[in-house]
């Protein structure tokens, strides 16, 4: 029997605004497994901001994803079958298999990970990618020391509920900015944080001064646009901004810094990262967010699709904030 | 004999662009000289940008300069009066006298320097705040390796000739920007850096891509707006901005940064500094431009105006890029 397996490929390259027009659903047949290979059926993909810089063909900090090809993407899942001694049939693995229901590995690029205590599909977030950019946005750039305020934007994200929850645990005041009350209701009520400002609520400058009186000393920037012209107006002197993420301008309107002035005269840190090339603390931050995450000390949540040819949709979502908590596509 | 001391005082903070008109020469009886006093013969006043954010009433890195007082200064003289055991007639001594003809302290806030080796009045140039300006920012924030490349704007000022030769010693390619044919001629045939672009020629981002072929590692930024905006899209990953003046928006019309999504996608550090605040590095930075002076290694160039009544014009000359290195006003 000749399993086939789906995908998604990018078809195009969005003129403005991405649409589900740029992707295409595709069934290939699966190939037989040579020697040394690996097949893992994918249990959940990751979908994320980052992927829609992939989308374009313009210098970024990666190659842009090639037309035609699967769509790049973190993605956990099973040994199905194994040709490599070092992977076996029941292997819980994540890799970077993309968009796409199988996957095939010379058995690189894929790490068994450990379900007794922390869900599979937690490794493609709080401890994932999406963790360990919070925590080396926090710890290595912000840095706060205990007392300091810290401000993260996409606060109910994958990201930035970890970096809230993280801050907590610092002993800093963490305020989250996010869209709507439902979910500044989540990030305060269930994950800690002192305060969450509504973005959508139109009073963001007023509504952020009222719950940051001692200013805001770190920023962990997802989104950009007005969120972080107003933030940077409530910046204290010496404050550290980490930028992870500029969701607002992914769609192709350049956002300007309405005051870049204000870096000078607060003598702000600004630090941009990507968390891929700071490979060196994963092991650490991995080990601290898989404790923290099995004894239920850092809370997250998860918008689950359906179904790999429901991911177009999902991942455009992700882009306009509907998305609450880390955004996965089960495909099985 | 009562000898008079003549001052300039803020008469009034500007609307816009700052004027003569915010200032008054006053003229002020020498009072007798108390116990513990050493009075000073100013013989240089220096004149820099941040003057012109002391003069506006808002939220800067320092205390507004008071209306009706002194304008806040660095000087350098000698001492004429001495009631401190400490100092005696003939010292040379920097300060912070302001704009004015004579200083009176009880021995706190000055120093005396040698002028054996050193000039004077380059006490307030390559061997003061600004030569250690540019020490700070270049080795500190920017901290090139040899064969980057770094550029400097306001290059032939004092802060930027003094960044461009440090890191010609530091083995860089060193690239400035100035304001005029003239500014650019001295900057690469007398100061030795590899190249100048001309911000007045009408062509910055295309002449400075010219100049910079393998991109932009390190920016020390001293003017702000168009030139940030160029700069910016010429710097390479993991490049570092010390962002130490925008004087293009001191007047008070903010200047917005167009693509400051290049922060994140090259994985920008930017650091916004004021010296003052770094005093531990200052006897370091201070040792090493002295005897680069000294033997003639790191060459200076002064823009001299005569008569304290004189240096409200010079002021606004600086803030429109009128001087041609260091604008000093001499006193005697």
């Amino acid at each position: 029997m000749t399993e086939v397996n789906r995908q998604i490929l990018l078809a195009s390259r969005p003129q403005g605004a991405a649409s589900v027009d740029n992707f295409r659903l595709v069934e290939t047949p699966l190939k037989l497994l040579a020697d040394g290979e690996v097949r893992v059926r994918n249990h959940y993909l990751s979908l994320d901001p980052y992927m829609r810089g992939r989308m374009n063909d313009s210098k970024s900090y990666a190659q842009p994803q090639p037309l035609d090809e699967v769509m790049i993407g973190g993605t956990v899942g099973e040994v199905v079958e194994s040709n490599n001694a070092k992977f076996a049939a029941g292997d819980k693995v994540v890799g970077m298999f993309g968009w796409q229901e199988f996957g095939t590995s010379d058995g690189k690029g894929i790490q068994k990970v450990d379900t007794t205590h922390v869900p599979l599909s937690a490794y493609l977030g709080p401890v994932g990618m999406p963790g360990v950019t919070a925590w080396y946005g926090l710890n290595r750039i912000i840095a706060p020391k205990a007392g300091e305020t810290v401000v993260v934007s996409a606060a109910s994200g994958a990201v930035g509920t970890v970096v809230g929850q993280l801050a907590k645990l610092a002993g800093c005041r963490a305020i989250g900015i996010a869209g709507g009350e439902e979910k500044c209701r989540y990030v305060v009520e269930t994950l800690g944080f002192d305060a969450c400002v509504d973005y959508k609520a139109g009073n963001l400058y007023k509504d952020l001064k009222a719950v940051t009186p001692d200013g805001v000393d770190g920023y962990f920037e997802n989104v950009g646009g007005e969120v972080l012209d107003v933030t940077l107006a409530r910046m204290n002197a010496f404050g550290r901004i980490a930028l992870c993420g500029m969701i607002a301008g992914y769609d192709g309107a350049p956002l300007p810094l309405k005051h870049p002035a204000l870096m000078l005269t607060q003598r702000l840190l600004v630090q941009g990262f990507i968390v891929s090339e700071h490979m060196d603390v994963w092991p650490e931050a991995l080990k601290q967010l898989g404790t923290l995450v099995a004894t239920k000390k850092l809370q997250y949540r998860e918008s689950i699709a359906q179904g790999i040819e429901n991911a177009p949709e999902a991942f455009l979502g992700v882009l306009k904030g509907k998305n609450f908590g880390k955004q996965l596509v089960k495909l099985i």
